[in-house]
């Protein structure tokens, strides 16, 4: 008989968690996926992350709110702040970093899992073509995996042991989008823009446009993302 | 100059998180209180938490609703499940474990705190006279602690380290009672029952109740607490 083997996926709606998706799917992992409202300007990408869900045949989608806006301090939360356009700037972290956002996702991927009895969670993390966030590293990543297994009943009474999966973490956005292709990604259901049109076109120039737009045409594909520059 | 120190504070309206808070404000802490709605059966304690933190003068102090109780899995949460009232099993792990709490509430302490550029942050765990939940432990916090400062910007910018202050992880109930007493703490404020009566009258019979008696008595002090049994 099969193996049954189950994961819980972080799903954002981007390119990134959409080949993430796949690569579990690939792996022979039944998926949940789960997906944030985090006060996040473009809610667009949450429709995203429910295309793609329906698309990769996950075994089940939750929509999670979580309140990180009202704590401010970032461009993707606070209308305030504006998202910068002119490109990225490698002497600093980008004000589009939302505080310690992964860690807040994975733990609650983490309790969601432990109700599902379920050992595997990934996460498209990436540390090549990113943005410069500290909760990208593999190195956070191992640290939460220890204290995950020191958190929850289920690794602390032995029947299993919780693993962080990162599998895109040290590929370019060109490997991870010939990866995707492969396995049957359709990008077009994918939404990276920090900052679309009230249409839901992309901007062209935040830094995700620029990673995203980059990585298709080093990986020498067709973008098939509507920008508006 | 004195110099200015600031904390966050997890603040749950429970005894043990007031009498932490009181030992920060001791310590000559600022203190900046935050309170979970997570879809607990006990609103009650909420209205505790926001006594106390009037009572204990916190700088600011802030509710944050987070969605536990749709991944189900807790006596806490779930209204289908039952809280025990029999006393504690001390081979395994009560029903009232709500999965990973403690990791998602400092996870969200983090993310204010690095908003706040605050560095310390206060946690009213305790592993002596406690439930038996794994995240209660000093190694589950020592690991927090670890991936915190590989989490946050600030941390990876060398702005400082963020430290988690346990400070009466290692006491009894009746220590952590006595201690609150000298510090001006109002235990009539507190709630710390998982099953009241609709008009906050503590049932008695939970662990919570049991541990909270317990304390008094062998503080040997009257306890302010109006039970039902």
């Amino acid at each position: 008989m099969k193996q049954e083997k189950k994961a819980v996926i972080l799903l954002s709606g981007g390119l990134d968690s959409a080949t993430t998706l796949a690569i579990a799917r690939h792996q022979g992992y039944e998926c949940f996926a789960i997906t944030f409202q985090y006060g996040q300007r473009h809610s667009i990408e949450v429709e995203a992350a429910k295309r793609i869900a329906r698309s990769l045949k996950t075994a089940e989608h939750r929509l999670i709110p979580i309140d990180l806006a009202s704590f401010g301090g970032s461009a993707l939360t606070d209308p305030a702040m504006k998202v910068p356009k002119t490109g990225p700037d490698p002497s600093s972290i980008p004000i589009t970093y939302v505080p310690v956002r992964n860690l807040i996702f994975l733990s609650y991927a983490l309790a969601w899992a432990e109700v599902l009895k379920v050992f595997h969670i990934f996460i498209g993390a990436n540390a090549v073509d990113y943005s410069g966030y500290p909760d990208c590293r593999p190195e956070f990543f191992e640290a939460f995996q220890k204290t995950a297994n020191l958190a929850a009943v289920a690794a602390v009474e032995g029947k299993g042991i919780f693993q962080i999966h990162t599998p895109i973490i040290h590929m370019t956005k060109a490997e991870i989008i010939k990866t995707g292709l492969q396995l049957g990604v359709d990008y077009s259901l994918t939404h990276s823009c920090y900052d679309p049109t009230p249409q839901g076109l992309a901007c062209g120039l935040c830094d995700s446009c620029r990673l995203r737009k980059k990585g298709f045409r080093e990986a020498g594909v067709p973008d098939p993302t509507k920008y508006v520059s």
